[in-house]
């Protein structure tokens, strides 16, 4: 839930010492809301200013700002910050605002944005402003385009907003570690006119990763490639929202990666088109029909379909891998293989196998272990017709027939539990 | 070689035990066909029902039918397989029918298909038709869309074919583990209009990887990322064919991955386009030019090029590694570069580097080392010029000006062991 | 430094024994250059046969050539060098002519190329000339389409050039470890009209990666993903000179990927377009707008823009430890997250965490610690306004009003130390 607080003033300011903000401006800051849930939270439709169509953030919000003297200022804060990654398991990481991956931040096409970054992480940290074309002066590599934030100071970013599109944030200041604790956000610039590149659902999220320990909760910052949750917006499976869209919606899926490894997203029941990335909108002449989008390091992906085919219709990473919580990579949970009827009988050459195991893992999807305290087990979830044996990058887009439009307010619209199917299966057991 | 037999009849349906599939109706099952042969099996021509240009699976075949009052009917038996790997190394699968993948599955727009799928493997298991547009009860995911399929049991899937294009099938239960040991398979809906998208030839194959211990012959299932097996149709080289085709043929090969990583798929001799994915065709202005393919995790891509140029031309996958066969990636075989008139001498700083693989490691693909039972060899083949010095991903496509268009049936004619040349080396030697 | 030498005369043939060359024509072979310096040598204008827009070679230099008899002789030797990866480092590469990668090799379409191989290896080795249509004996793969190349010998390939494009060479024999060695080079052909495709900058660089210990100078050439050296033509940032263009210049940058890994090249302060790849040329209207090229293995891309936007211009792989020099992936540098004011206060679970990093690693890169010779810190740099904190693959696109056009031939112009700015930061420090 979003809270407001007053943090540069009384008490909080001396034990912060002096900021880069001047002492007499800051009563004038904008304030810096904070969010302590994980959950969805309804779109941030626009109080003042141009009208544009919200984005739904996965598992996240967007920031509220203030207009002041032709200014759209918005106050973020980087900072510690606890993240529940499911149900059960929670994660020290670095975000802004309360969470990680950070509020979203909403414009549009021409506005001028002055942006407020207040450090309160144990060490200095920028921001970059990935894909916004802007002043060089603005761009937010440490020691390159500015001295990095030192911890206590607030820091100033004002830039145009010179064209429409998909964009993140995240700092250039000892960058591998603090993306690694989960610093990022969403950044979309709407169009002048709300009426182009309109759909009717428009979602977005980040693709991360973070290697933590069973029984911990702090990331290994320097894992390189052996991770061992994959999340969106720092959640994994089962604790990521499903998507709800009414049938015959047009819908756009905006995806930023931010992880060491390109994520093939794949959604069943549709093909789609990319129809714009972190440089721009893709002409459609251009567009390739895909039904797996390979979301590239630093890239950013739009998707768009319209769902006119009810049910309830899996989204995932494709690496099978990323769909599985915490495991023991190098276990060798060894198959016992069983070749009656299928040719010669073969020497079993391996003489010490598990016998947990032996016949596939799907047992361990349906009678969960016991496990290390604040651990996920490696597959879960329950569906209408049994275990679903997954883990991290997975959730259900949900085309319901029965979903109004213009419940966008609805906070417990977008609180779908996963799992539950209003689309039955139309096939026979025939048994 | 493909073989008939009824696993559903008698004494072997009792040990079976019931099926989801009614007893009444099982003595109506359609055969389910296997294939104890890991060649390349010749194009399967329609017999009955609508005209198509049947594809070549390499290292393959394609699944008999049967059409039955407008359903055109098939019969997949998931179950343990053994699959040469390549001459001299079998492996403990789990596939379909008898390999691993299993069958490639033709149809034709329009035509409605009903799939039974039996189960014998020691855990339950689904199919998902990968990038098919159908109803959501038939998409395959346990737990999601359908109960699991018991061992024992036989499951149909009943769906129209809505679009032709490139697809595959895989289970969506226990997923990590089932595509870990190989459960795969090509799925190919052809035009309606069989001059649409016509080509002479038409390649497919699945891209997929397996971590089996030197001296093993099951996969370690758990693995994630150190595989040691790179794979096509779940054969490595020297055991992958190659694809034979005339000159001046069009030809389009098509290709899916289902590893944990990209895989860039690199033709010698020519440029081609991508001509499609498993989301549809791709309009010829939105088409690049490559000379490689970067093929992403749950993705297929078609390329199409004209085979005017003869010779034997190598094809495989760029990422070096996956040109090889097992070997220890943490071995330091350390090079003693020799620096003779290079500049200053430098002192060796590695104290006790091996003398084996000092001068690179050419001695070893050309004198092979003794090897532990059931493994290949780390690099191999003979070629006309000397050793190949490959392994893994790689094969070659051969392009000749002798072959006649229309021998699609002959087995023999896609038996060419790899490394023969008929075009012969033009430079000048000068010696 | 570019030098002269005769490596075929006189005693140095006796040594290296009776090449493939025949002796009496050894007289007439062209001379192969050789260069010492690593720096961005200023790009080779064209002294005779048709004139085009040379190509800069990223800390790399362009091969010359003689015309004879109507062919473009060049004249590559294949052999050990010692290459700076960045100051305070060097590395045991094997390279062409005295660097790894080897010298750019530039012609025109319609050209006939004569180029002799020289191996000075201690093992065999042959050249494949990737992306160029070819007659198949020409192809470079050892053992399939040639006999390699033994220690001492000298061999011809010769070949038209059909058309224009992007392009690199590297070896086709015990290529795993050649290529991890360091072996290739770049491959420009421009259009015979220099009008066509014709822009201001063309900038050219090959993406390569090592794995060497610390205190260690040749690469462990077994391994297969972790490896600790992300270059851009075997040097790792701060050895990667910047790319310095005048401001309105148009701006092609053309990149070729050689390691096991996609590098998703991200660009700030731009959107561009990928204009061609390895297979020809992008149509426009197939072009999509990005700020971050996902560069496949096996792959080129070119990408351009106009360089409108003045400034210093980070350019640098997106994967955060990509922008790193040799770490400890396994280190359990823990980050003590302090919580306070952000809800409930969690025990440490983890008991014995190192003070060293525990309020992140920017300390390291302002004080760099002692490191074993011959070794790069980890992250490292001095910008204007601090610490860069980077490594690996980073560099700078600076963009000035005040260079003139056609001082392409000063090498002095290239030498710009990275980290100096030019454009001022623009904000307002308000403390």
């Amino acid at each position: 839930m979003q809270t407001r607080r007053q943090i540069l003033g009384g008490a909080g300011l001396a034990a912060l010492g002096a900021t880069m903000v001047a002492r007499s401006a800051l009563a004038n800051l904008p304030e810096a809301a904070t969010q302590s849930a994980a959950a969805t939270q309804p779109p941030l439709a626009p109080r003042d200013g141009r009208a544009y169509n919200p984005v739904v953030t996965l598992n996240g919000w967007t920031l509220p700002w203030r207009m002041r003297e032709g200014w759209k200022e918005f106050h973020l804060v980087a900072e510690p910050v606890v993240r529940e990654i499911a149900p059960g398991m929670k994660a020290n990481l670095w975000g802004y605002n309360g969470q990680s991956p950070g509020p979203t931040i909403e414009a549009i096409e021409g506005e001028r944005v002055r942006i407020f970054v207040t450090n309160r992480l144990p060490e200095h940290t920028t921001i970059h402003w990935h894909g916004i074309l802007l002043p060089c002066g603005m761009d937010g590599v440490g020691g390159l385009t500015q001295p990095q934030i030192p911890p206590g100071k607030t820091y100033v970013y004002e830039f145009p907003l010179t064209k429409s599109g998909t964009f993140m944030y995240h700092p250039h200041a000892d960058e591998m570690v603090q993306m690694a604790m989960g610093m990022h956000g969403f950044f979309v610039v709407h169009p002048r006119d709300p009426a182009r590149h309109r759909v009717d659902r428009d979602f977005v999220f980040l693709v991360n990763a973070f290697d933590i320990e069973p029984g911990s909760m702090t990331p290994r910052v320097n894992t390189m490639l052996d991770f061992n949750l994959w999340t969106w917006n720092s959640r994994a499976f089962p604790g990521i929202d499903s998507l709800a869209v009414r049938q015959g919606d047009r819908v756009r899926i905006r995806m930023g990666n931010l992880t060491m490894t390109n994520h093939p997203i794949h959604l069943h029941g549709y093909d789609f088109r990319v129809s714009g990335t972190d440089g721009g909108w893709v002409a459609p002449q251009a567009q390739w029909p895909e039904v797996t989008v390979d979301l590239p390091v630093g890239s950013m992906r739009c998707i768009e379909f319209t769902a006119d085919a009810p049910g309830d219709w899996a989204f995932h990473c494709h690496k099978s891998h990323h769909t599985m919580n915490p495991m023991g990579h190098a276990v060798p949970t060894l198959i016992g293989v069983d070749h009656k009827g299928v040719g010669e009988r073969i020497a079993r050459l391996i003489p010490d196998y598990m016998v947990m195991g032996e016949r596939g893992m799907a047992e361990m999807g349906e009678m969960e272990m016991e496990l290390p305290p604040n651990t996920l087990p490696m597959m879960t979830g329950q569906g209408p017709f049994g275990a679903l044996e997954m883990g991290g990058m997975f959730t259900v887009v949900k085309v319901r027939a029965g979903l109004a439009r213009g419940d966008y307010r609805d906070p417990g619209w977008y609180a779908h539990p996963p799992g539950t199917v209003a689309y039955e299966w139309k096939g026979e057991s025939r048994s």
